[in-house]
């Protein structure tokens, strides 16, 4: 989604829609326009300055006064509204600060393939959903709500009040293959590097794991949650 | 690894060293010097020319007459050295044409984890152990076998002549949470694209499928390659 004119731009800021990439013409500036670059850089948009010549050459088709702001059409929902669905089992994805894009677009085509009830995200340290995470959704991204929460251990907090048994994916946890993984559920997956924050665990029911045979004994962050989510979707069609 | 001068790449060419680049100096032409670049190409090798200064820079700790290789030190298995591993409940992994380095390093992680018997991949259409799969694997590909063969059906039917069963995985087949998951197993993963080749399907016993849920319901391929190969092992851990 394109969006011109310092305005609009703008008001998009305000918005829940994602800036990817905002143009703005080599020595445009005013009070405005300042206001309005802050605020994408604090919102993660790459901010660009470039020639007005050569933003009319990357944006044929657009009128543009020197601003111009390159939107993923990503709308996220909110936790509130997550946790509102009426479902039976329900199955929660709580993403505790995954960065690889790949990595979320690998998961959220679990998450579409195994039908979860939603995906949780930080606002920050994370990666969000961006050109190359729907990408490597192959589209699954567009399926699956997510909802991006200020506070990661917040939202444990709201789905433990809501009855959600929340389990956390670390190493020296219990087996998922011993427990029995039934009623609502909320998954959390860490960090690439740094696993689930320590407070999330403290705030989780439980901390499970995958066993593993080798030395190396590091599984990949999109292979685990995957492994995980289809063993709790294997319980419930054999229950 | 590095391989400084003609003769050394040429014997390197012939042995089951993995070539990644293969540095020329231009204007550097014989007829030895052009069969070993054509051998070079062959073998999947990047062959890069540059000045004798350039190369220098890039090798300053390597004397060298306008010829040198970089290589991997990953030494590939043959497959009758993976049959002959004795161990209860073999399994093996077919990669029948995974082309993304991450991929293939993520199912080495999983590989590792899981420990199985050995991983069989083929010469062509596929990538090879390079270094961005050791990267992406996180060391984890140094600890599992992988053997290279020249065609992946006729490893199939090795195979089964050593009576271990064979199990394609692609949609619509029979959905894994079904399959009594025991014995000597070989499982096959295909292409991201395009899956397993219809030749090696028939070859297999059976074609096993994940359920899915959703509307995309595409896995990534090392997503699908772990959620399967850990099925493997839970029903061999709940014996």
């Amino acid at each position: 989604m394109i969006i011109t004119g310092i305005n609009a731009v703008n008001e998009a800021l305000e918005s829940s829609v994602t800036i990817e990439k905002l143009y703005v013409r080599n020595g445009l500036f005013s009070e405005k326009i300042r206001s309005v670059v802050k605020k994408a850089k604090e919102k993660g948009a790459r901010v660009i300055y470039e020639d007005q010549q050569k933003i009319d050459m990357i944006f044929p088709h657009e009128k543009n006064q020197g601003i111009i702001a390159e939107t993923t059409e990503f709308i996220y929902t909110d936790l509130k509204t997550l946790l509102s669905v009426q479902a039976s089992n329900r199955l929660f994805v709580v993403l505790a600060g995954i960065e690889d894009p790949h990595n979320l677009g690998a998961i959220m085509r679990v998450c579409e393939s195994a039908g979860v009830t939603g995906v949780i995200i930080p606002e920050r340290r994370s990666v969000g959903v961006n050109e190359a995470v729907i990408r490597a959704s192959a589209g699954a991204v567009m399926h699956v709500p997510i909802a991006k929460v200020t506070n990661i251990n917040d939202a444990l907090r709201l789905l433990k009040e809501d009855f959600v048994n929340v389990y956390a994916a670390d190493a020296n946890g219990t087996s998922i293959y011993s427990l029995k993984l039934q009623g609502d559920i909320a998954i959390v997956i860490g960090n690439e590097g740094k696993g689930v924050p320590e407070l999330s665990k403290k705030l989780s029911d439980k901390i499970v794991s995958l066993p593993q045979n080798g030395k190396v004994n590091s599984l990949n962050a999109s292979v685990a949650a995957g492994i995980i989510i289809y063993e709790i979707l294997r319980q419930r069609l054999t229950l």
